[in-house]
């Protein structure tokens, strides 16, 4: 099934941002790295010296300086693939990177696919594969939140739980399997009952689990938002007051500054993403009257919805039976009373009578905090606990649940229609192989492909 | 003039490109670099380790692991900054960047400012001023002569050639100061006769410098080039020929795709900006007829002239005035016919009477190597020899070349009107002052930050 042994080539990448930095840092990973490195170096003799170890001196393209450069030696198992790895910190030029990798091609290094690195550290078992696609999660991640849960995924949480499941199930297997070898004698070394609730508590598991997900995936791709009221409701003031707000936070560290996303807000390392704001950042909203398929296109995408009203020029009523209308799948809806500092005060006490409702002036940001907190509330972290509670983020874990489950479902329905043990056993083997699929105890090439093409180069 | 010692304070930098990368390094450099990184290490204690190691870990901020790092570490001196470096190799989430430089922060470091890891380098003596600027001109640099002069720079090459004339001067500058110290005696140890002749070997020298400087700023900025012609000559065909046909090259190694520059194309290393092209690239050319005035102003602006015409439409005659009127400055111009496939060989015979003709078909692409020769040949890299030639890039050294040699002349002049040593002193102590600002051994602090502020962060 696996292979440790079938690299036998050299492979080389970029493994920083392309761009211009103060430096940039080169990548490879094979038999060959140190050698190849050892080719166009001058300096000390990279080949004699030990792992995790830097040294200075100049690469030579025949004779002529390309670079002055540090390199890094990680001999083979102490390194991220468990090969011999090498890593070139450059000047940080395109020009230069650009130089250096055609240079490693030419001395006999090919380059690397996308996540052909993480995909040898998974083969040479550096870790299994839900740890290996964390790794592609956490660089991408962009919230406290998915940060969090892909770095607890990664350091094997969330393996460690399968593994759990499957050892358990690995057990009733062997046992039946054994049945099968006194087939004849009509024996059950693995009691029945004892069988069913243990699967019981595995489904319950998986359950919990899938239901995780709904959150993983909040955390992972953030929460599609919509902002919905009448025209002059002060739709776009709070839009650009809440996205200015993030503006100014995003890049406080100098070199960080992290790709300003038009339509996003981060609170308290939630990610809300504003649907189809596209007319309503630019224009005054005077002009904007969105027609009742429209808004109800928007609200069907959506998972959470603020509905803005001008406070001056509604009652309570009319507000009460828009909430209503706007919310018949019953998604997370907050109420906010705009212009609030135009209000008299005992308009904004005829308004108590609706629950959760938010009072701001977007013009003036006032109570834009209550607002965040409204939302945050909403999407219901309150049971959370990241630390301790494991949470699927991952399509394709997901999948594999939902197989794994439908599996069990079927070890159910032959235990009580008291099927011989050989079917019983196929059932369970089939929970297993869809478990295994998570952490890569089972796998196909097209599976890792699908998974590692998705990495980034010189990952 | 310089202390090595007033730096205490710790910066941290990122030192890659931002954006999403496998992996970023932050840097950090000052006396407490090692144990403000060993506070929030989990791993071996930093502290106890020897330089230009590696050590494997995980960042934490109170107890929460904020990322697997690798860390390397170059004790003082044996660092970029001689001072203590560590260089922490992150996941390449911009995210987790900020959090770790935050931690940093936290932990006592502070923000570098741009330069300041280089200024400190210079500072202690790791090189000088015309080797730290070549760091960032190294950094930038994205031709390969562009690369191949920074390189020599930053190795020293252009400061051995100052630091000579310097020394030179320097032994007659004392000479005469002794005269000084004798000054009744009217005793002459420096010989003027020698020194005349002297300071004539020293002006050749700067001279020579200075006309490189034509040469070095077209190898680090390019050279502006317009593209000139009737309406329908062409033009647009032609550019977005060349352009297209530099885009497929820029990007041949992933991971290292370097900003396509909408209006340069990049031939045996030199780079030719295409001046004024706004409206040329998107149109067909047919609709756009420059007036005389806007064409002269696009020639004003360049350094190269491209005169496309269609040769089906025009004579030889008629090509050789336009040529003459249109190059009133002598400028160097490449005449390029165009359409030649539709064109009768008689045709072409007729245009043998003007220079050097590139004959092409911009729509078939024939001949456009032709073309680019012609360009190169005219940029005269004929003389240059990058290897050897000491080739002046920066405007600073300009200004104190100009600086030295102007005081030079003083001397010169002092010298023959019989002045007397003191100010003939003085006027070599001017020379050497502006000779010596090239290297750093004279600096102020506007000076320095003058040139560092230009650098990146994190260089």
């Amino acid at each position: 099934m696996i292979n440790p042994l079938h690299n036998t080539d050299t492979i080389v990448a970029v493994a920083t941002a392309p761009g211009t930095g103060a430096i940039a840092v080169i990548r490879l990973s094979g038999p060959e790295a140190i050698s190849i490195t050892n080719d166009i170096f001058k300096g000390k003799d990279l080949t004699k010296q030990a792992s995790h170890t830097i040294h200075f001196g100049t690469l030579r393209d025949e004779g002529k300086i390309v670079d002055e450069v540090l390199v890094s030696l990680f001999v083979a198992p102490h390194s991220y693939t468990k090969e011999n790895v090498v890593e070139i910190s450059c000047h940080g030029s395109d020009y230069i990177v650009q130089q250096i990798v055609k240079l490693l091609l030419k001395h006999g290094a090919r380059l690397a696919n996308a996540g052909e690195f993480t995909k040898r550290a998974f083969l040479n078992g550096q870790f299994d594969l839900a740890q290996a696609e964390a790794v592609a999660d956490l660089i991408t991640s962009d919230s406290a939140l998915s940060h969090e849960v892909a770095m607890k995924q990664m350091r094997g949480g969330f393996s460690q739980e399968i593994k759990r499941l499957r050892a358990e199930l690995v057990h009733f297997a062997s046992m039946i399997e054994l049945e099968l070898d006194f087939g004849e004698e009509d024996v059950e070394f693995a009691d029945r009952d004892q069988l069913r609730t243990l699967i019981g508590n595995i489904q319950l598991i998986i359950r919990e689990l899938l239901k995780s997900f709904e959150l993983g995936n909040v955390i992972k791709n953030g929460v599609p938002t919509v902002i919905v009221g009448k025209p002059n409701a002060g739709k776009s003031t709070l839009l650009n007051k809440l996205l200015n707000e993030e503006k100014a936070i995003v890049s406080d560290v100098p070199g960080t500054t992290r790709d300003f996303i038009e339509d996003e807000i981060n609170i308290d390392g939630i990610t809300f993403r504003f649907i189809d704001t596209a007319g309503l950042r630019e224009t005054t909203d005077k002009v904007e009257a969105i027609g009742v398929e429209r808004t109800m296109q928007k609200l069907s995408q959506s998972s959470l919805i603020i509905y803005l009203f001008d406070i001056t020029e509604v009652t309570a009523e009319e507000v009460q039976v828009e909430l209503d209308r706007l919310n018949p799948k019953k998604l997370p809806i907050v109420a906010v009373a705009n212009k609030i500092d135009q209000a008299a005060p005992e308009k904004l006490v005829a308004f108590e009578s609706i629950d959760n409702l938010v009072q701001i002036s977007a013009a003036e940001g006032a109570n834009l905090e209550d607002l965040k907190q409204a939302l945050v509330n909403k999407v219901n972290l309150g049971k959370l606990n990241t630390q301790s509670q494991t949470i699927v983020t991952n399509l394709r874990h997901v999948d594999s649940l939902n197989k794994t489950n439908a599996a069990l479902d079927d070890v159910l329905n032959g235990i009580g229609l008291g099927l011989s043990g050989d079917l019983v056993a196929a059932d369970i083997r089939r929970a297993l192989y869809s478990l295994g699929e998570i952490t890569g105890e089972i796998t196909t090439d097209d599976l890792l492909d699908n998974i590692f093409t998705k990495f980034c180069i010189g990952k």
